[in-house]
């Protein structure tokens, strides 16, 4: 694994991102930071506060210079407003073109959505909220009953939980299976680690 | 429920707490909102960092007047370093005796511990940290395979992801099951809602 280089994870805040969708991940990249290194973005900067309270500071999307190498995004109830951000949906494109890999939560898969990066792919979202999120964008192969989903380079997992275990499957698919079961061991974490193995599909 | 008092959660924070103890349980008592007001506090006040790199604005415990109804005790490496931190425990020592329930989650239990409110109780903790834990207080009934225990008023989780099973475990003690299991089912968890069931004991 010495010829891993360090990547850069930018985690794209909003108001009202969904609290487990960012911190369920940055529980488990953030348990490897001789490999990632975690920063925080918004499209303004400043602070963003989770549908439940949690307030982080955010730099601006803006003073990103040079290559991302993991763009996540989260779900939550704010991207009902943010899929009609249409600078936010830019800056999006940009940074996800440009990654190595990006990750979406929950109803983060639509923010994605948006940008037609997903057109012609498959990808998965929020149970709940489905129906809103396949009508963001119809060119994209939405997959129902799916606890994750990979497509080159898009992961997308379904509901809040779900991405816990697609990151978990995102570092078994770059730093190896045992890597995986080691920090889920740690976190005392039931790991549902195959993707297709969804109980919340209805 | 319409009985039910708006209780006041205090989430006690220091230097490398463990991300997901807080924002596990965050993200379940965030979801209702009608019963449940979150707020951080550190014995210093300002901004705590946890071991992942979260960064948490803190209020100091100084300044909390009145009652707290539920303190919220992290884990994480940084309670290696504050089981010593003689202030920090009689702070915690206050809260507790006058809060109306006291969880924990993780190596979070010893701190409590080191209060001598858990001597003669019921009390769990992180799988790995056992040994170290059981070392701080061994008037405690430290109970190797749980994934929660509750004795009185004082709940206390296995290592890290247990947390979340605790505290739908909490939540459905106050509020009911089918409010847990309705939580559970839109952040599409797989609750493990079953104390005793423990797979990490070793």
């Amino acid at each position: 694994m010495n010829s891993f280089a360090m990547k850069k994870v930018a985690v794209i805040l909003f108001d009202c991102f969904e609290t487990l969708d960012v911190f369920g991940s940055v529980e488990i990249v953030g348990r490897l930071p001789e490999y990632f290194e975690i920063d925080y973005y918004s499209l303004e900067g400043g602070i963003k506060t989770s549908t439940q309270g949690v307030r982080i500071a955010t730099k601006k999307t803006d003073s990103i210079t040079g290559r991302i190498d993991v763009l996540l995004i989260p779900g939550g109830k704010g991207t009902r407003r943010e899929v009609e951000n249409d600078e936010l949906i830019r800056v999006i494109a940009r940074l996800s073109e440009q990654a190595e890999y990006t990750l979406t939560i929950c109803t983060g898969s639509a923010l994605l959505a948006k940008t037609n990066l997903l057109d012609g792919k498959t990808a998965t979202s929020n149970k709940r909220a489905f129906d809103w999120v396949v009508s963001t964008n119809k060119e994209v192969h939405w997959k129902r009953k799916a606890r994750w989903t990979v497509d080159e380079k898009y992961y997308t997992s379904s509901g809040i939980s779900a991405g816990m275990d697609m990151t978990l499957g995102f570092v078994s698919d770059l730093l190896g299976l045992d890597t995986a079961n080691r920090i889920a061991q740690e976190m005392e974490y039931e790991w549902n680690n195959d993707p297709e193995n969804d109980l919340f599909e209805f």
